[in-house]
């Protein structure tokens, strides 16, 4: 879990399709199936669920297992912000594109 | 800056060379190069310099710039794993390779 995967399982969530989450943010779709899978497939749950419908065309679900890892990465990066700001400055401070 | 990124660098500071840090972490030379490449593209000034010498020769060595970044980054995941440990064990608890 990483600030993609979780902006895409928020964009899924919002939009209730991986094909709108992706071009929501500008990625392509193979690349958002893909890290939908690598969820899926690191997790001992489905994080996303998909309704048939063929390419492209079906629904995709975030599940209550895939929002409690959500939720657990949102305070680690709240929690993270707090405690570690000047280190996060020393980082982001020196980033060409912050 | 994430965990592979920084072990990669641990790992250039202990060997003095890309592939031989490549090679501790299983990594193709080529992936690791081009992790490399990207950390001195993101950021303002070089984390890693290499010194010629051929097709996976050369050194590499670890600008204090670079130390300085790793540092803050290791500094963060201390505190992270302070402050979040909750929360992180509410993740890794069920991944399926921890």
């Amino acid at each position: 879990m990483g600030p993609g995967k979780a902006e895409l399982l928020e964009m899924i969530i919002e939009t209730g399709s991986i094909s709108a989450a992706a071009k929501r943010m500008r990625m392509s779709y193979r690349r958002a199936w893909e890290l939908v899978d690598t969820m899926n497939r690191c997790f001992t749950e489905p994080l996303v669920i998909t309704s048939a419908g063929g390419s492209h065309g079906g629904g995709a679900s975030v599940t209550d297992f895939g929002k409690s890892i959500l939720e657990a990465y949102q305070a680690i990066v709240v929690k993270t912000n707090e405690v570690a700001s000047s280190e996060i400055a020393a980082i982001t401070s020196h980033l060409r594109q912050p």
